[in-house]
Formats: C-alpha cells, structure tokens, sequence
C-alpha cells in the first residue's frame, strides 16, 4: 500500500505539520511505503494559464504537473492535509487541484457526462480549522465542504472517501489539547484503516 | 456609486471576459464609476506565505495587497466575475479572498466572535460553468457555493450579497445562445438594480 501525502501549510511549526510527522512515523513504524509532497516547500505554481489550457486540450502537460502526475499515480492512498481558509482549500492547493487534476488523468468526458479516472485510489482528508466545531457546524460549512470537496472533487474523479478529520479551534486549543486531538486523529486513521482490510 | 469589477479567466476570448466588456459599456452608458482588476492580466500572486502571516499578525500588509485593499474601500459594489473549477474559485481568485481579505480589514474578532467590516459594501458574483444547470442542481453544487462562498466568505465579512448569477454550459452553447445569456445577465443586473434603488 503505497501512501502519498500532499500538505499545504506555510508554516513548518503549524499543526499541520504536526501531523504530517505523526503520520509519517506511523506509516515507518507499519512499514508503508509513502511519499510527501509539502506543496510551499516545492514551490509549487497554482495558477492555471492560457497557455496551459491550450497544452491540455493536446492531452499535454507543464513538466512539473507531470512530476505531479506520477506521484498520484504510483500512490494507493493519498492523505491531503491542509488549513480551512475561506471554507476551501487555501489557494496552493487549489491551484494543485486546478493543474493537475486534468482531463484525461482524474476525469474523462463520455457521451453519458463524467467518468472519474481514480477509481482504485483511496483518499483522507484532514483539515484544521481555527473556527469551533458548533460554529462550523451551524454556519453549515462542514455539509458545503462535503458538497465541493469530497463529492465534488475526490469522489468525482472515482476516488473513495475514507475520511475527512477535522481539528478545530486549532489556533486556541493548548500543547495538552493538541496532543490529545493529535492521538485521536491517528486512532481513527489507523483503527478505520484495519476495520477496513 | 462606484462599481468594482475583479475577473478572473486567463483567456480574454472567454465568456467571463464578455461579461466583463458588456458590464464595462453599461457601467459607461449609467454613468457609474468603475474600475477593474483583471488579476490574471495584473498578474495576482495568490500564494498566502509563512512571511505574510506575520505581518498581517502585526497588523501591517504586502504593497500588492495595501493597493487591492485600497480599491475595495473606494468600491460601493464589487462583481466577482469567474469560471467554476472544481466547485470553487479560480487558485487566483482564492488567492486574493486568503490575502486581501485580512483580519483587521474583512473582519475582526470581537468577545462575540468574528465581526464583518465591509458591512457598507455590496456584492455580485457571476460565475460561468461547464455543466448543464441541472447537473449543478442534482450535485447540490449551488447549495455547496452558497455555503462556502456567498455566506461563508462575503456575508462573513458583513457584505450584501445582491445575487449569485450562473451562465451554465458555456463551452458547449452556441454563439446565439451566449447573446441571449449576455442579455438576460444584463437585464437581471440592471433591473435588480432598478428595484433596490
């Protein structure tokens, strides 16, 4: 089981990063193989040009969205670890969407509409935010992020859901607190994950 | 009243971009006051850095976003005009919502939580898509970006969302039918217009 995990998070000493560490020192100690792609660490280029567009339409792409490619394609699970800006992705990342998601490599179009090309892939998503759990779910965020992310995105290419863990008030809660809701996280990823084999 | 326009569509042949030019002849012929910022032509940079962060946490901004943020005090309506990728805005356009709209510019954190400070402003998105109207109805899309988008970012900030219009199947319509689109777009806009006035 090949593990990918894509982190958009501008500081190294956020939570996010946090996380990351945790998650790789669990996939060493299971033995998985896995990749990172911290996404500000690569530098990676969001914006979606004219003339990309048209090296699409061939069915081509920019060499480093090949890279980007290659990477999503080799992996079996891809855990997306990211901060809840503006109820979306922050924009690295969905640029990472916008490029490399391309048509013909996550999705194709038939005469009977979409078809999703990520079939075999699974995909965790886990996303801080500084907001109360209460007040996301009041405001309804959680339900739009399931409509434009999880439906709208992963499951669109034909990816399965396993998940999508939120920490929240992240920017309030103490080192104690964090600790606790970082063992919480990995208790679900890896408890989800034997129910699951 | 002055109007603001911010687009964002890297080809100037697109759809978005005959919004923009027919808006612009109307704002002209009723003699409003308006400005543009075409952020793929001004070339926005959307990347939030660990840099920044600090800065806008000592209450200070980039030049870039002191000059965008000046064009949003000087607006009484913003129209947001942009293509829907992935159920959400352009990597550019998130961008300029993760930078431009700071903390102590789009909103504060008050005892009782977060407090919009764009309250005197109104706002227009239109938004061009792919998929039939249907499709975007069934997948609870529109729902989605009323969440995420239109409460979740512009109401947040205490903005009045005048509406939220859709130009959907816009790659495959045909030139007619995009003259048709362009005029009811106007007619909605101009005649709400009459009708709050």
């Amino acid at each position: 089981m090949n593990q990918l995990i894509i982190i958009a998070h501008p500081k190294k000493d956020s939570f996010s990063h946090k996380i990351k560490i945790s998650l790789e020192k669990e996939f060493i100690n299971q033995r998985y193989s896995f990749k990172i792609r911290d996404l500000y660490e690569i530098g990676f280029k969001p914006v979606l040009t004219e003339e990309e567009l048209k090296l699409n339409k061939e069915g081509k792409n920019f060499p480093d969205i090949v890279v980007e490619q290659s990477y999503i394609e080799w992996a079996d699970e891809l855990t997306f670890i990211y901060p809840l800006w503006w109820n979306a992705f922050p924009a690295i990342l969905k640029g990472y969407i916008d490029r490399v998601f391309t048509n013909g490599f996550a999705f194709k179009i038939n005469g009977n509409g979409p078809e999703g090309l990520l079939k075999n892939k699974k995909v965790r998503l886990i996303t801080t935010a500084g907001m109360k759990e209460k007040t996301l779910t009041e405001s309804r965020i959680f339900e739009g992020l399931k409509i434009t992310q999880e439906h709208g995105v992963f499951e669109f290419c034909g990816m399965d859901v396993l998940d999508h863990l939120y920490v929240t008030e992240v920017t309030s809660i103490n080192k104690e607190q964090k600790e606790i809701e970082l063992n919480n996280l990995l208790t679900k990823i890896f408890s989800n994950k034997k129910e699951k084999v």
